[in-house]
Protein backbone atom coordinates (compact mmCIF):
# COMPACT_ATOMS: atom_id res chain seq x y z
CA UNK A 1 0.00 0.00 0.00
CA UNK A 2 1.37 3.35 -0.54
CA UNK A 3 1.79 5.86 2.12
CA UNK A 4 -0.51 8.39 2.18
CA UNK A 5 1.11 11.70 3.89
CA UNK A 6 -0.90 14.32 5.46
CA UNK A 7 -0.14 17.60 6.21
CA UNK A 8 -3.08 18.83 8.70
CA UNK A 9 -2.81 22.26 9.31
CA UNK A 10 -4.75 23.67 12.62
CA UNK A 11 -3.69 24.41 16.39
CA UNK A 12 -2.27 21.30 17.24
CA UNK A 13 1.30 19.25 15.70
CA UNK A 14 4.77 18.78 15.63
CA UNK A 15 5.47 22.28 13.67
CA UNK A 16 4.65 25.87 14.69
CA UNK A 17 4.08 27.58 11.60
CA UNK A 18 5.94 31.07 11.37
CA UNK A 19 4.43 32.01 8.47
CA UNK A 20 2.08 31.75 5.47
CA UNK A 21 2.32 33.33 2.04
CA UNK A 22 -0.07 33.05 -0.40
CA UNK A 23 2.02 33.28 -4.03
CA UNK A 24 -0.15 32.75 -6.66
CA UNK A 25 -4.24 31.51 -6.40
CA UNK A 26 -6.42 31.16 -3.39
CA UNK A 27 -5.74 31.99 -0.12
CA UNK A 28 -4.76 29.27 2.33
CA UNK A 29 -6.58 29.56 5.35
CA UNK A 30 -4.28 30.64 7.91
CA UNK A 31 -3.42 28.11 10.76
CA UNK A 32 -1.22 28.11 13.61
CA UNK A 33 0.39 24.32 13.79
CA UNK A 34 1.13 21.57 11.57
CA UNK A 35 0.65 17.74 12.53
CA UNK A 36 2.04 15.38 9.79
CA UNK A 37 0.53 11.46 9.87
CA UNK A 38 0.83 8.52 7.41
CA UNK A 39 -1.36 5.66 6.48
CA UNK A 40 -2.71 3.51 4.05
CA UNK A 41 -6.06 5.15 3.07
CA UNK A 42 -6.58 9.06 3.29
CA UNK A 43 -8.10 10.50 6.13
CA UNK A 44 -11.25 12.27 6.13
CA UNK A 45 -11.02 15.90 6.02
CA UNK A 46 -10.98 18.14 9.81
CA UNK A 47 -13.76 19.86 10.79
CA UNK A 48 -11.12 22.91 11.29
CA UNK A 49 -8.71 24.17 9.67
CA UNK A 50 -7.04 22.17 6.43
CA UNK A 51 -5.66 18.49 5.59
CA UNK A 52 -3.52 18.06 2.07
CA UNK A 53 -2.57 14.93 1.30
CA UNK A 54 0.36 13.41 -1.55
CA UNK A 55 2.23 10.60 -1.93
CA UNK A 56 5.60 9.55 -2.94
CA UNK A 57 5.29 8.38 -6.79
CA UNK A 58 7.94 7.24 -9.09
CA UNK A 59 10.39 9.67 -10.86
CA UNK A 60 8.76 11.74 -13.90
CA UNK A 61 11.51 13.92 -14.81
CA UNK A 62 14.73 12.64 -13.63
CA UNK A 63 17.26 11.12 -15.75
CA UNK A 64 19.75 8.34 -14.43
CA UNK A 65 22.38 10.86 -14.10
CA UNK A 66 20.53 13.83 -12.21
CA UNK A 67 19.27 10.24 -9.86
CA UNK A 68 22.67 9.48 -9.14
CA UNK A 69 24.16 13.13 -8.69
CA UNK A 70 21.02 13.47 -5.39
CA UNK A 71 21.90 10.47 -4.37
CA UNK A 72 25.43 11.13 -3.84
CA UNK A 73 24.36 14.03 -2.24
CA UNK A 74 21.33 14.79 -0.60
CA UNK A 75 20.37 13.89 3.25
CA UNK A 76 17.23 12.43 4.65
CA UNK A 77 14.84 14.01 6.57
CA UNK A 78 14.11 14.15 10.11
CA UNK A 79 18.24 15.08 11.18
CA UNK A 80 18.59 16.97 14.35
CA UNK A 81 19.89 20.25 13.35
CA UNK A 82 16.70 20.77 10.54
CA UNK A 83 14.70 22.97 12.95
CA UNK A 84 13.54 24.41 9.99
CA UNK A 85 11.08 23.50 7.01
CA UNK A 86 8.79 24.85 4.62
CA UNK A 87 5.96 23.37 2.79
CA UNK A 88 4.74 24.29 -0.61
CA UNK A 89 1.90 23.26 -2.20
CA UNK A 90 1.91 23.58 -5.73
CA UNK A 91 -0.91 23.91 -8.99
CA UNK A 92 0.06 24.00 -12.22
CA UNK A 93 -1.93 25.02 -15.01
CA UNK A 94 -4.47 22.89 -17.21
CA UNK A 95 -1.62 23.98 -20.33
CA UNK A 96 1.28 22.18 -18.33
CA UNK A 97 -0.74 18.77 -18.04
CA UNK A 98 -1.61 19.19 -21.84
CA UNK A 99 2.23 19.11 -22.74
CA UNK A 100 3.94 15.95 -23.99
CA UNK A 101 6.49 14.32 -22.03
CA UNK A 102 9.37 15.85 -23.87
CA UNK A 103 8.06 19.00 -23.72
CA UNK A 104 7.61 19.06 -20.07
CA UNK A 105 11.21 17.50 -19.94
CA UNK A 106 12.60 20.58 -22.00
CA UNK A 107 10.97 22.85 -19.68
CA UNK A 108 12.02 21.50 -16.44
CA UNK A 109 14.79 20.73 -16.49
CA UNK A 110 16.63 21.85 -19.89
CA UNK A 111 15.61 25.50 -19.70
CA UNK A 112 14.26 25.84 -16.24
CA UNK A 113 17.11 23.40 -14.65
CA UNK A 114 14.88 22.34 -11.73
CA UNK A 115 17.38 19.32 -10.35
CA UNK A 116 20.34 21.01 -11.00
CA UNK A 117 18.70 24.07 -9.28
CA UNK A 118 17.90 22.00 -6.28
CA UNK A 119 21.61 20.11 -6.37
CA UNK A 120 23.09 23.77 -5.54
CA UNK A 121 21.39 23.53 -2.13
CA UNK A 122 22.23 19.58 -1.28
CA UNK A 123 22.49 18.54 1.44
CA UNK A 124 21.82 21.72 3.69
CA UNK A 125 18.36 22.15 2.32
CA UNK A 126 16.66 18.82 2.55
CA UNK A 127 13.26 17.70 0.42
CA UNK A 128 11.13 15.16 -0.29
CA UNK A 129 8.45 15.72 -3.01
CA UNK A 130 4.54 14.31 -2.69
CA UNK A 131 2.12 13.76 -5.80
CA UNK A 132 -1.36 14.73 -5.20
CA UNK A 133 -2.88 15.28 -8.41
CA UNK A 134 -4.21 12.23 -9.00
CA UNK A 135 -5.78 12.02 -5.84
CA UNK A 136 -7.94 14.82 -6.54
CA UNK A 137 -6.58 17.27 -4.57
CA UNK A 138 -6.45 20.89 -4.20
CA UNK A 139 -2.70 20.86 -5.34
CA UNK A 140 -0.23 18.83 -7.60
CA UNK A 141 2.55 18.69 -5.40
CA UNK A 142 3.49 19.09 -1.83
CA UNK A 143 7.31 19.42 -0.98
CA UNK A 144 8.52 19.30 1.80
CA UNK A 145 11.62 20.96 3.02
CA UNK A 146 14.09 20.76 5.75
CA UNK A 147 17.30 23.06 6.95
CA UNK A 148 19.25 24.06 9.98
CA UNK A 149 18.01 27.75 10.29
CA UNK A 150 21.28 29.29 9.20
CA UNK A 151 20.10 28.10 5.85
CA UNK A 152 17.11 29.86 5.81
CA UNK A 153 18.78 32.49 3.50
CA UNK A 154 19.98 29.91 1.05
CA UNK A 155 16.39 28.28 1.14
CA UNK A 156 14.97 31.83 0.28
CA UNK A 157 17.92 31.95 -2.48
CA UNK A 158 16.68 28.56 -3.90
CA UNK A 159 13.18 29.86 -4.15
CA UNK A 160 13.66 32.43 -5.90
CA UNK A 161 15.39 31.00 -8.74
CA UNK A 162 12.85 28.54 -9.15
CA UNK A 163 9.92 31.37 -8.93
CA UNK A 164 12.38 33.23 -12.13
CA UNK A 165 12.11 30.30 -14.24
CA UNK A 166 9.61 29.21 -17.21
CA UNK A 167 8.65 26.24 -15.35
CA UNK A 168 7.37 28.37 -12.92
CA UNK A 169 4.83 30.17 -15.71
CA UNK A 170 2.49 27.23 -15.40
CA UNK A 171 2.26 27.55 -11.20
CA UNK A 172 -1.33 29.02 -10.85
CA UNK A 173 -1.29 28.64 -7.06
CA UNK A 174 1.23 27.91 -4.55
CA UNK A 175 1.40 28.80 -0.67
CA UNK A 176 4.73 28.76 1.14
CA UNK A 177 4.46 27.78 4.53
CA UNK A 178 7.10 28.25 6.75
CA UNK A 179 7.55 26.29 10.10
CA UNK A 180 10.03 26.04 13.07
CA UNK A 181 10.10 22.17 15.01
CA UNK A 182 7.50 23.29 18.07
CA UNK A 183 9.76 21.18 21.12
CA UNK B 1 -12.44 16.06 -9.57
CA UNK B 2 -10.96 13.43 -11.35
CA UNK B 3 -13.08 10.81 -12.67
CA UNK B 4 -12.16 7.47 -11.30
CA UNK B 5 -13.42 4.38 -13.30
CA UNK B 6 -14.27 1.34 -11.51
CA UNK B 7 -14.65 -1.70 -13.30
CA UNK B 8 -16.14 -4.08 -10.96
CA UNK B 9 -16.30 -8.14 -12.27
CA UNK B 10 -19.49 -10.17 -10.58
CA UNK B 11 -22.62 -11.04 -12.25
CA UNK B 12 -24.27 -7.63 -13.55
CA UNK B 13 -23.24 -4.72 -15.60
CA UNK B 14 -23.47 -4.03 -19.77
CA UNK B 15 -21.03 -6.48 -20.75
CA UNK B 16 -20.70 -10.10 -20.80
CA UNK B 17 -17.22 -11.85 -20.08
CA UNK B 18 -16.24 -14.32 -22.66
CA UNK B 19 -12.52 -15.46 -21.72
CA UNK B 20 -10.40 -14.63 -18.67
CA UNK B 21 -7.09 -15.61 -19.00
CA UNK B 22 -4.06 -15.50 -16.17
CA UNK B 23 -0.93 -14.27 -17.91
CA UNK B 24 1.37 -13.55 -15.26
CA UNK B 25 1.05 -14.12 -11.66
CA UNK B 26 -1.57 -14.04 -9.13
CA UNK B 27 -5.53 -15.26 -10.96
CA UNK B 28 -8.02 -12.84 -10.49
CA UNK B 29 -11.63 -14.28 -9.57
CA UNK B 30 -13.15 -15.58 -12.00
CA UNK B 31 -16.42 -13.49 -12.97
CA UNK B 32 -19.30 -13.03 -15.87
CA UNK B 33 -20.29 -9.32 -16.10
CA UNK B 34 -18.51 -6.22 -15.61
CA UNK B 35 -19.99 -2.98 -15.04
CA UNK B 36 -18.18 -0.02 -15.61
CA UNK B 37 -19.44 3.48 -13.83
CA UNK B 38 -17.58 6.84 -13.12
CA UNK B 39 -17.57 9.02 -10.04
CA UNK B 40 -15.65 11.54 -7.89
CA UNK B 41 -14.49 9.21 -5.82
CA UNK B 42 -13.54 5.89 -4.91
CA UNK B 43 -16.35 3.74 -4.50
CA UNK B 44 -15.75 0.80 -1.96
CA UNK B 45 -15.03 -3.16 -2.64
CA UNK B 46 -18.29 -5.04 -3.23
CA UNK B 47 -18.92 -8.13 -1.42
CA UNK B 48 -18.56 -10.40 -4.33
CA UNK B 49 -16.47 -10.25 -7.48
CA UNK B 50 -13.88 -7.43 -7.61
CA UNK B 51 -13.65 -4.16 -8.36
CA UNK B 52 -10.20 -2.28 -10.09
CA UNK B 53 -10.28 1.24 -9.85
CA UNK B 54 -8.24 3.32 -12.27
CA UNK B 55 -8.06 6.97 -13.34
CA UNK B 56 -6.96 9.12 -16.59
CA UNK B 57 -3.72 10.93 -15.93
CA UNK B 58 -1.19 12.72 -18.09
CA UNK B 59 1.00 11.14 -20.36
CA UNK B 60 4.15 9.89 -19.01
CA UNK B 61 6.19 8.81 -22.22
CA UNK B 62 4.11 10.18 -25.38
CA UNK B 63 6.76 12.57 -26.83
CA UNK B 64 5.14 15.90 -29.60
CA UNK B 65 5.23 14.01 -32.48
CA UNK B 66 3.20 10.62 -30.89
CA UNK B 67 0.95 12.72 -29.42
CA UNK B 68 -0.12 14.27 -32.74
CA UNK B 69 0.34 10.84 -34.70
CA UNK B 70 -2.02 9.15 -32.03
CA UNK B 71 -4.32 11.68 -32.14
CA UNK B 72 -4.44 11.70 -35.92
CA UNK B 73 -5.31 7.99 -35.87
CA UNK B 74 -7.38 7.35 -32.96
CA UNK B 75 -11.30 7.11 -32.61
CA UNK B 76 -13.27 7.43 -29.17
CA UNK B 77 -14.51 4.76 -27.00
CA UNK B 78 -18.32 3.55 -27.42
CA UNK B 79 -18.30 3.76 -31.43
CA UNK B 80 -21.58 1.54 -32.49
CA UNK B 81 -19.66 -1.42 -34.30
CA UNK B 82 -16.93 -1.87 -31.37
CA UNK B 83 -18.85 -5.02 -29.81
CA UNK B 84 -15.81 -6.40 -28.38
CA UNK B 85 -13.83 -5.48 -25.67
CA UNK B 86 -10.40 -6.38 -23.54
CA UNK B 87 -10.10 -5.21 -20.04
CA UNK B 88 -5.75 -6.08 -19.37
CA UNK B 89 -4.66 -5.07 -15.90
CA UNK B 90 -1.08 -5.22 -15.69
CA UNK B 91 1.32 -4.63 -12.67
CA UNK B 92 5.24 -3.92 -13.45
CA UNK B 93 7.81 -5.36 -10.68
CA UNK B 94 9.81 -2.56 -8.44
CA UNK B 95 12.96 -2.84 -10.75
CA UNK B 96 10.48 -1.12 -13.18
CA UNK B 97 9.44 1.77 -11.16
CA UNK B 98 13.58 2.16 -9.39
CA UNK B 99 14.75 2.83 -13.22
CA UNK B 100 15.14 6.84 -14.20
CA UNK B 101 12.58 8.17 -16.62
CA UNK B 102 15.17 8.39 -19.44
CA UNK B 103 15.84 4.40 -19.11
CA UNK B 104 11.81 3.71 -18.77
CA UNK B 105 11.33 5.74 -22.12
CA UNK B 106 14.38 3.52 -23.54
CA UNK B 107 12.76 0.70 -22.93
CA UNK B 108 9.24 1.62 -23.29
CA UNK B 109 9.70 3.35 -26.81
CA UNK B 110 13.25 3.14 -27.89
CA UNK B 111 13.40 -0.53 -27.85
CA UNK B 112 10.23 -2.20 -27.34
CA UNK B 113 8.04 0.76 -29.45
CA UNK B 114 4.90 0.74 -27.42
CA UNK B 115 2.77 3.37 -28.68
CA UNK B 116 4.24 2.92 -32.34
CA UNK B 117 2.50 -0.96 -32.65
CA UNK B 118 -0.27 0.29 -31.02
CA UNK B 119 -0.22 2.85 -33.57
CA UNK B 120 -0.37 0.23 -36.05
CA UNK B 121 -4.03 -0.94 -35.01
CA UNK B 122 -5.20 2.46 -35.46
CA UNK B 123 -8.18 3.50 -35.52
CA UNK B 124 -9.69 -0.41 -35.54
CA UNK B 125 -8.52 -1.03 -31.56
CA UNK B 126 -9.53 2.22 -29.75
CA UNK B 127 -7.65 2.06 -26.21
CA UNK B 128 -7.95 4.08 -23.36
CA UNK B 129 -5.50 4.28 -20.24
CA UNK B 130 -6.52 4.41 -16.46
CA UNK B 131 -3.12 4.57 -13.83
CA UNK B 132 -3.90 2.62 -10.92
CA UNK B 133 -0.67 2.25 -9.03
CA UNK B 134 -0.94 5.93 -6.82
CA UNK B 135 -4.16 4.72 -5.61
CA UNK B 136 -2.55 1.64 -3.88
CA UNK B 137 -4.73 -0.89 -6.14
CA UNK B 138 -3.41 -4.37 -6.78
CA UNK B 139 -2.25 -3.31 -10.86
CA UNK B 140 -0.71 -0.27 -11.42
CA UNK B 141 -2.75 0.22 -15.28
CA UNK B 142 -5.96 -0.62 -16.31
CA UNK B 143 -5.80 -0.46 -20.35
CA UNK B 144 -9.53 -0.62 -21.96
CA UNK B 145 -9.88 -1.68 -25.71
CA UNK B 146 -12.61 -1.90 -27.92
CA UNK B 147 -13.34 -3.20 -31.79
CA UNK B 148 -15.37 -4.69 -33.78
CA UNK B 149 -15.68 -8.70 -33.92
CA UNK B 150 -13.82 -8.79 -37.25
CA UNK B 151 -10.53 -7.38 -35.70
CA UNK B 152 -10.24 -9.66 -32.82
CA UNK B 153 -7.74 -11.20 -34.39
CA UNK B 154 -5.80 -8.45 -35.09
CA UNK B 155 -6.03 -7.19 -31.11
CA UNK B 156 -4.85 -10.89 -30.56
CA UNK B 157 -1.76 -10.03 -32.97
CA UNK B 158 -1.56 -6.30 -30.88
CA UNK B 159 -0.88 -8.52 -27.68
CA UNK B 160 1.39 -10.67 -28.75
CA UNK B 161 3.90 -8.35 -30.18
CA UNK B 162 3.54 -5.79 -26.72
CA UNK B 163 4.38 -8.90 -24.87
CA UNK B 164 7.01 -9.80 -26.89
CA UNK B 165 9.06 -6.84 -26.16
CA UNK B 166 11.60 -6.18 -23.46
CA UNK B 167 8.88 -3.89 -21.63
CA UNK B 168 6.99 -6.73 -20.69
CA UNK B 169 9.73 -8.25 -18.89
CA UNK B 170 9.02 -6.01 -16.44
CA UNK B 171 5.04 -6.63 -16.19
CA UNK B 172 4.98 -9.19 -12.51
CA UNK B 173 1.02 -10.07 -13.14
CA UNK B 174 -1.34 -9.60 -16.07
CA UNK B 175 -4.50 -10.60 -16.37
CA UNK B 176 -6.61 -10.83 -20.12
CA UNK B 177 -10.35 -10.64 -19.49
CA UNK B 178 -12.36 -10.26 -23.07
CA UNK B 179 -15.83 -9.19 -23.47
CA UNK B 180 -18.96 -8.26 -25.55
CA UNK B 181 -21.69 -6.25 -25.29
CA UNK B 182 -24.72 -7.34 -23.32
CA UNK B 183 -27.42 -5.79 -24.80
Amino acid sequence: MPHVITFAGGESGAWRVTAMQQVFGPVLEPVTQLNITQSSERPPQPATGWALQGLISNLRYAERGEVVQLRNRQEGLGRQHARCAALIPIKKSQAWWDLAQDERRAIFETRSHHTAVGLDYLPAIARQLYHARDLGEPFDFLTWFEFAPEHASAFDDLLARLRATEEWRYVEREVEIRLERAG
